[in-house]
């Protein structure tokens, strides 16, 4: 498997009372495709998956599938505190029909070495044997910082179906160098919208983010630029998406997405416990730097050119 | 709900293929009762709760319910990542006739402040609304430092059933501000054995630890000699708690207790992923560094006094 | 070297224009013999130290050594990023009179082991071989976490002048390890105020603590109490500095305790940077706690006791 | 001021006895200028800064400002714990004739805020008042993650000498942002070698690294592959350079470091506790890694290229 090209890390769509909304999934995956995204992640970080339920979890896969109809590739998180429970998910993955699967750390109890984590995987993975299995590697959330280059080392021989990594670290370096181990045998999938361009300045062809969601043609366009060589055209444009990455860690970054695409027109309701979704004032202050740093205007030229 | 003594977190027993093994909790728990234990502590870090499905995790309350049958407290951890998950394991332990629930901050997505920490554990303590509510303050793992005095003023109004805190921090002056909230309205249950004597001088009563699984007799007589005013010899003691603690860290704490056990003649079986058993060679260091310290005869001399 | 008591980790004294002003320091000594202090910590965190230049810092050992004049223990502390500087410290220390030297970790580039902390140690020490030598464990500063039984072991044959850890932590489990290290062979005195109960508890024998300096009182009564087999009284009044030391956390602790100094009549001037003098909000804030919690008369009640 | 081009973060000249030994710099200095530097940064962390005494310090800065004899910049890193330190370093700089000085966060105590950080840096720029100033951030090290950008915000009214920031994190998104503050007002001067080429795709113009002292001609070639637009050439030599750089993190880089200029021919002598020289073993282990890898040559290449 080697994607290129961006997919989307959807948020989670809820009724106003936290329970799943589910009938907002086809609307949603519709307007990504129409947009020119390669795939969604679901129930991964941005999509709340640890807050959700395990049978919350199999259901939201089972409605992207269905919405999803082979137009883009479908990749499930399946990540949990419980390697058994992420193979419970791993199995359900396969047999729903999605495309691949992915995991995080265990995050309560956490590997002590690069080879107990290939442990853990090898297992989840061994879950969903016909899936690519990607190993998602998200430090500052689960504060397990095993070297990713060591994993993929370790990981190739102990896990058959070993297709990359998901990618969310500031460490440029080391996902060069995983790009490059054994001249790209792995497909190592860049995980910080805000740092796109420097990515794929390093090698990077795909990439998963959350903004992809709402602002897809933003970035479409600076791979476009990128790939023409006009890389001056192509960091204005990634300025523009780290201007806008800013407000999300005045609060709350999935909650204040939550906001801006409601903001953009497309409610999918609040977040979920330990997530609180933005008050009023907090949405106003959001919307009022969006105007300031002319959002909009950026996302509408980048579609209409 | 008040507790005095101690309660047992008593460690996960499964077949050595990983599955539950259910069948080991009677004997476990009924030398725990013969020794004087208060209570047992169930599905918690150290009985690997997390690595637990949730089905597994009732099925472990219903056997500890069924073993203990009225002998002692059952007190059960209910924690998890998602909040939806962990309402599920509070009402059900509240069904199977469990004495209490616990639970640990949610610990993907982190509560960003007190006031929502207080709102996660309303939600979780409202599903086993007849049963006494602990939140189970463990910062190391969880990596969330929410002032666990702040948690009982904004909690108090909040949660109805909230009985207290597991404190397990060796922050002894917040814990000793919590012992004294409101005059003692509170019950704070210490958490981290090789600090018993410490936390009897500021106050505590109750104790709930994992090294109380396979040394009660130690740790009572501790308790009992204080309460005589005999702190010299109470010290004494705690010293070879605090040895013998020393070699839990050598490598995973956790299963080095399985190994203690085993060497003591309890077999609960191996751990799950991420944890992982010690190896022959580290038994042998562990069995060999007992020996020198003398823990076994420790634990005669404390049990014939 | 064997310290039995309290010593007041004393505070830096400046002209309002953040110059050093030492003709502030004989009443401070004065003031800290005639309540029963055992010795003066000078030029440690508390004492602003590390803002201090090597040369303000040997004038204020100068200072020092003569206001006491032998009347109780000088320890000067030459902790810094540079072992050269401080050995220069130490080598001052020990030729204007000091009693004993003590030494953080270094604090920019960090020991990679214990027996690189004991190297770093032992070159300190030996600037000064005729004074005992303390290390000084403080890892929630330095952010360095060397396991203080394993600098002992190590640095006992390493260091001829190794006297002892001034032991800043609050895991009492170590701290009582160390106290019983070969029966008892080196001075371990213990640095959280709020903690001396539970640290008496498990064997303390000295302490050295910022709030010695305008509580010393309270904290003897504590050791008198506790001497004397009354933990629940010693209890009582431990609760009260725990009480006291909780608005110690509010702003910063080191300009909040020269606040409360000069609310209880001494001004010894404000802080440098990063340090800064609270402004009158938050002395105004502190000075309305200290009256609800009644810590004047707390003090009142030791001091006539 | 505005850089643009490489600056070398120099090593530190030691005598076997660890004395300074500024013999060395002359030839340093000469190969540096003859390889295309634009400057040498001096006295920073790679230049074991800290280390060193005061007057060290400044002996280091008046052997470099003799050697260099204005044919590139001196920029001077004046960072210490002591504010009052920094400023006798700042003023000395000035007064011997180097160009600009920088400092990092006092680092035992650290700053607050952002607003305190400004404040430290005012007082330290304050005093070499004809020199740009640059900001020296590197929260790995110091600890102290104030955001760059706000302390641009902050400090470009209090700070009239302030030039830019050297940037020594990996968060290109910050680093982007802080590039574009007033649409460039700020000298922004990148710091991870391993990054070079990602900091360059989002407009970085300068850097200042130590790799660039013994392995300038890679980089040169990288920025001037990266003018022409080649990007994939660029990328490739960035990829050998971070496969050199990988071996850095085996034992401790600033040694590491020394030891392959000591291969390459250059030998400056050991380093400082708490930073040790590797030994045969760690060397040999580098060395035949480095042949491995094909350094030499790769330099080679880019040389005669």
């Amino acid at each position: 498997m080697r994607v290129q090209g961006l997919i989307a890390a959807t948020f989670s769509t809820f009724n106003e009372d936290g329970s799943l909304n589910l009938s907002l999934v086809p609307r949603l995956v519709d307007n990504l495709v129409s947009q020119g995204i390669k795939g969604v992640f679901i129930c991964g970080t941005n999509g709340e998956g640890p807050n959700l339920t395990t049978e919350e979890r199999m259901a939201t896969v089972d409605a992207y599938v269905k919405a999803v109809n082979k137009r883009c590739l479908v990749m499930v998180h399946v990540g949990h505190a419980s390697i058994a429970e992420a193979r419970r998910l791993a199995a359900h993955a396969q047999q729903a029909g999605a495309d691949a699967i992915s995991a995080v750390s265990a995050f309560y109890f956490k590997p002590g070495s690069a080879r107990i984590m290939v442990d853990c995987m090898a297992e989840i993975a061994a879950a969903a044997p016909l899936l690519p299995f990607y190993y998602y590697h998200i430090p500052a959330i689960t504060g397990v910082a095993v070297n990713p280059l060591e994993f993929l080392q370790l990981g190739e021989s102990r896990i058959p179906n070993l297709a990359g990594i998901k990618y969310t670290a500031a460490t440029l370096h080391e996902y060069q160098a995983c790009l490059n181990y054994k001249d790209g045998k792995f497909d190592i999938l860049f995980g910080y919208d805000e740092l796109l361009l420097p990515a794929l300045s390093v090698g990077a062809k795909g990439a998963i983010g959350s903004t992809y969601t709402f602002a897809t043609p933003l970035y479409l366009r600076i791979m476009e630029l990128f790939n023409n060589g006009d890389i001056v055209a192509a960091r204005e444009l990634q300025y523009q998406a780290v201007k806008m990455i800013q407000c999300l860690g005045w609060h709350s970054p999935i909650p204040a997405q939550k906001a801006i695409m409601k903001l953009l027109g497309t409610d999918l309701g609040p977040c979920r416990l330990p997530l609180q979704a933005l008050d009023s004032t907090q949405v106003e202050e959001i919307n009022s730097y969006l105007g300031e740093i002319g959002f909009v205007k950026v996302l509408e030229n980048v579609t209409t050119a």
